[in-house]
């Protein structure tokens, strides 16, 4: 079992997001396509509309994501379940995943203001108030003998990061730069005291970077 | 749903395993761990005694294999499961695979000589004398929604190959070359007419090729 960051994209310069998210740009960009373009190549990208799409090592990670049954639980941070800020004004607005989102497992979003457990489709949001090791003490029963992922964005990974809880991360390092916003590194060798890294270019122009506890 | 190679390793010279396989040796080479060195660093591989290894991109590839549950059924040639040739003469001997087979699905082997099917562990091996297409069509219906391995050797392989019925091959070459025995290909490129082909270096010396119909 391990705890795993997977299919996380920044950009060359280690953004994750743009500065200045709002309901229309969950990015906090105008246009966070370039960061995504080599997972939407791909024939296992779930939002593809037609058939086709690669099948070569952007597949295996986007497939590895989407369709393995690896991960028994992810938590995530508030601004991966919607915009707001403060506290909830609004229950009947449930997130921006739809209707049938795409975890398929419990996922714990950390916010400190707590509401009622939401259940949409084969995926339930329990909303917790509590450190990073303790929210990670329940996703860890949530998933029993199955990984959890650290779904993001940048803020929860650096603090999972930094309370020394992850184990393998995997980031898609996007050739395009952002310039401002939720910054991961300045530099991925930053992990390097604590992690080994492997980097693999990709023919899509992205770099894999997958990181392993030293 | 995919029918699949994964993690099948040949030498650079293209032999997946050497010639004059017996009981003492599965791979008819006196020393087939070149092969497989590449999995055997890596921190999924099943046999390791000790905790430790990799987790760069070999290990992700070892992983996918051993442990990902997107693999519904395995479709394998007899000197996969035994180094016996003609009539079955002894059903007290139940293959290499040890009382808690790797499979952990049904798996159907290919053979001229049936036998009666056999439970060990979680994996249940049927033996079928029939052609690829129907012995496929039986995997796929073992597998439901889950993907078909087609696991080898060689000859299996290449008869999946010759029928047209393969949608995407891993395949590891190795830095080492074997001279004679069983050979996949002179040359990888000689599925380029049919496959899209990528080819990945791992910082092990091994280059994984993923290979997806056109």
């Amino acid at each position: 079992m391990l705890v795993r960051v997977q299919c996380f994209n920044v950009s060359a310069d280690g953004y994750g997001a743009g500065p200045d998210q709002t309901l229309e740009q969950p990015f906090g960009h105008p246009d966070p396509g370039p960061l995504f373009a080599w997972a939407g190549a791909t024939a296992s990208w779930p939002m593809r509309g037609e058939p086709g799409g690669t099948r070569g090592l952007d597949d295996y990670f986007t497939r590895d994501m989407h369709r393995s049954g690896h991960v028994g639980a992810e938590i995530m941070g508030r601004n991966k379940f919607g915009p707001h800020r403060g506290p909830w004004e609004n229950h009947d607005w449930q997130g921006w995943w739809g209707d049938e989102p795409p975890f398929r497992t419990p996922v714990f979003v950390l916010t400190h203001h707590e509401r009622p457990s939401i259940t949409l489709g084969q995926t339930t949001f329990h909303f917790l108030d509590t450190t990073p090791e303790e929210a990670l003490a329940q996703a860890k029963k949530a998933a029993g003998d199955k990984d959890v992922r650290i779904g993001g964005g940048v803020n929860t990974v650096r603090q999972f990061l930094d309370a020394g809880l992850i184990d393998t991360l995997h980031i898609a390092v996007a050739p395009v730069e952002l310039g401002a916003g939720e910054r991961l590194w300045e530099n991925p060798d930053e992990l390097t005291d604590r992690y080994h890294l492997e980097k693999i270019p990709s023919s899509s122009g992205v770099v894999h970077h997958l990181f392993w506890r030293k």
